[in-house]
């Protein structure tokens, strides 16, 4: 069977935040990023290599957690594709209209309640004049303010039943599995996936409280090792809670650095080096418990947190 | 239209060299290549991220030059279709048996005369124990050798008539146009091609002097900036003739560095930070003969020699 | 002889500029320094890692060039020692008083007639409350904006006469040289002097116009090579205009970055790695005509106005 | 009072290993330094930019540990003066005679049982022609392979009262105190010491068993942080221990990474940017309890074994 190619890319992430103002702050003075929306309870904003208008949707709510997030297809053929057959497996979806920058979304939600959304039409960003690059193969000027973040890179649920959306995604999307983990007793505890040459455009990991639709982290792309470790520097100085790293996973081998955002997300930054997958008939890495329980490639054992925190936080219990 | 994905990725190129040994201790002791195979005049290398066999063919000829450039089909039905678009518009294709590391070898050639090969079967590259990686996601163990070269990245070739290649690639094997270079008299003097999410895995500049089917340069990507900054220590300590760089190019906005091995060849290494192409739609970048003579993106001039030579070198006029 | 040790380093220097705003806009946004201070015509700067209250004082003027460059001598006793020593040998030696951030200066003229200054007492920087770093082993937070300069490093002038300001400098001071140039002809044209580790603190390069008193340039630490090149990025940016680099020094091994503020002054940016002269009884390098023509470490050959260009300029002939 | 400025800096150390051809192995494949001498149980290496003929002995032995360390003086007179003023408060100094690259040491033991030397005359590296560099300020070829040592950087100690040998070597030697660590209690338990521009040349640490004379690690200097993380990869496939990092210590901001020699001793390779302690009169920073509390500089807590171990390795309790 050839493999389905109708999934261009990760195009973005609603995150909601119960502090939107400080978030904002956050996304803006220490990210770096630039305002480039703003409609209804959202801010829109995006690194300076993002080509459409933007990649992060940040909307006050009552709680934390992912709002939404969103693949641009192929082609108009290719989202139509997608769309029927989501369908033809009985999973409903439906348009959502009128959202900034891109033309009818088709949402839907994934087996674990987390909602997606695939759409063609986009707006691509036209820089301010005081925002245009010096180079015309580029989107917007490089900001050099804060931690310079390049693009939206991917992001992370967490699921009750992460095989049952591994095979959601590789059966209505063809989303690729890189690689993945599998516990002694057979139970699917984390996998990656890709639509593109990626290692990963999307990744889920087991939810342990039976809770759905819970969010993991969103991660950004630095052009290096050393802007992530700078990176550390100015969230150090900015007071910015570092969970993890930075190090390198073992898993994908990407250089991280987790930190919270002020509304409870957690946000990775991530550098690939020049790693991408560009076999077509990759072959899904399957790592043991034992492996796992090694760590991290130079052998970090990540906090507990990074096991048990996700967004929504988990009521207290009494 | 919908756009074709039928080509995978670039696989391997074959560069020729009067100077086989010298050759083959640049790329193995500089360059920090392994040997995987050899064959009649040919000895295989590659980097320690190539998933197939082998990455470079390098060849015992009377000259230097480009032997052949292989893109690895993403199915055996992309390969067919492929193979079909070629002849449909009267391109003669050949089969090319018994090629280490891969199934059949269907080889044509550009209309500057540049023999080129699709292919879809593959042998995966297994290390022996001594080079078995500690992460089972890598291929090869990282060599810590010289410059460390990770994977192949592209091929540059010289054509008389540049519009013509680029049209012929789009049009047959379905590359998309990133970025070219047209002069004030409606000349096109250079194009890079992708298949992929890279920027480009093949690129064509004019060739000044009439004379069909030269090389311009391969290249190699490594994993940093500074590996590059590395990798020029490396070749001065060496002896390696640095020709340019290390800057930045404003086309493709890659970090460069080009030496020339001992037999004669171009070699690039490049690294592209976190930069893809992730648009479907990418909308090409035309740069003018006035932005081109604005030099690299920190505005290095080239060398005379990048305008000027190329392999097979031409004969001297007497 | 036992060495003299009584320079501590360089303080601080003081540019001309007959833009005072832009330049001034230029080292705080583009630099990224912060203003500590300004009295009279002037404006006082720093890096995020001076310990003393500012590195740069930055004075508008009719034109471009060096006001003065100021050294810290090791005790109250050494700073006697070293006036004594220049007044000995019939140097004039004037109290300058007044000035921010240090005890009385005491100014005299090199060889060339460049102002020079020794001080001991002097005023460490206090952070405000909103620049205060996270870690107490550091003067003020760092600013993740701009260019992010690090400290004063060294600066470099003009003279008729190098070998006579070497002598100079070494006699009256204790300076070593670690690196100098001697033409086949016997005139030094180049030469690297330290009271420190770094391996040189000030240098001064042949004025071949017969013009005393010029600047070379002025540079300031980055923390590593991939900042520089980062920097080239935001130079680019900013209209910000290079001249030379990045790439390696061939003497003293720098990576550099060289650029005009301004007020034409010419400033580098510098990173020398590990690279510190930890030998008591270092041996001068002496490069050659020859050698010198082969351009920087990786062949770069430098533009002619980093030959030919200093401030303050020269008359325009006629 | 004026400085002493007697110490020229730390010129090598011997470390003891009861697996000689092991720990050989590993500082010549591994962190990729030259063998520059052999003579009696011992083995001599050296980084390529270690201007003596070498900065590490390596001494076959029972067991694990420091053999001894050792400071060049800056001149003949200081250190005539250095070791008159260990004798003039009762320290023993003994000449040692017959070592390899240089002249007379004077041997002492520091208030722990350390034994630590002096010594001035001292051998020039000489490159053999293979070993030449292409740039003649530098002693030795970059060899490209493995960690690539650039050269020792300082040794760590264990001390039962760190207090009494930060004040013997602040008061017979002449050393700075950079930082230091007090607990609420008022007890020293670790202190680093400068002769030099950089921050430290050596560093001790409270030793909790009471048993004298252990060595914690010791260290030498990459050139970036990248390095750093390259070697990281390169002990990772080359199956060496790795114990803490990469990471940035909130004491002195080095970027360091700790690893186990075959041998057992605990090697950190380091970058410090472009940190220096130029003031000659810097105030020593010392870190409380709490402080300390909060981990390295990005929050890494490191593993109880850097507490607990160094070697030689205590013996098992029964």
């Amino acid at each position: 069977m050839e493999p389905i190619m109708d999934i261009a890319h990760l195009g973005h992430v609603e995150i909601l935040t119960p502090k939107p103002e400080e978030s904002l702050r956050f996304f803006t003075d220490v990210m770096g990023m630039t305002v480039s929306g703003r409609q209804g309870d959202s801010v829109y904003l995006r690194g300076w290599d993002d080509y459409e208008r933007y990649s992060l949707q940040l909307t006050a709510a009552k709680t934390s957690g992912l709002g939404h997030a969103a693949f641009r297809c192929r082609s108009p053929q290719a989202l139509e594709r997608r769309v029927a057959a989501l369908r033809a497996e009985g999973t409903e979806v439906w348009a959502h209209e009128g959202e900034l920058g891109h033309g009818t979304g088709w949402r839907f939600r994934d087996p674990d309640g987390h909602v997606l959304e695939l759409y063609y039409d986009t707006e691509w960003y036209a820089a301010p004049p005081e925002r245009r690059p010096a180079l015309k193969n580029q989107r917007e000027r490089y900001p050099a303010r804060g931690v310079n973040v390049r693009r939206l890179d991917h992001f992370n649920c967490l699921a009750v039943d992460v095989r049952a959306c591994r095979e959601f995604f590789e059966r209505t999307l063809g989303f690729r599995c890189t690689e993945r983990i599998e516990l002694d007793n057979g139970v699917e505890v984390g996998m990656w996936l890709t639509a593109t040459n990626k290692s990963y455009d999307m990744a889920y990991a087991r939810e342990g409280n039976g809770v759905p639709g819970r969010l993991h982290h969103i991660t950004f792309a630095l052009d290096s090792r050393e802007a992530i470790l700078q990176a550390a520097d100015t969230f150090l100085e900015a007071g910015v809670a570092i969970e993890n790293g930075p190090h390198k996973h073992a898993i994908q081998q990407t250089f991280f650095l987790y930190v919270y955002e002020p509304g409870g997300n957690r946000v990775e930054l991530a550098h690939a080096g020049a790693r991408l997958i560009l076999a077509p008939d990759w072959k899904t890495i399957t790592w043991t418990e034992a492996e796992r329980g090694k760590g991290q490639a130079w052998g970090l054992q990540m906090t507990e947190s990074f096991r048990t925190y996700a967004t929504p936080p988990l009521p207290e219990k009494t």
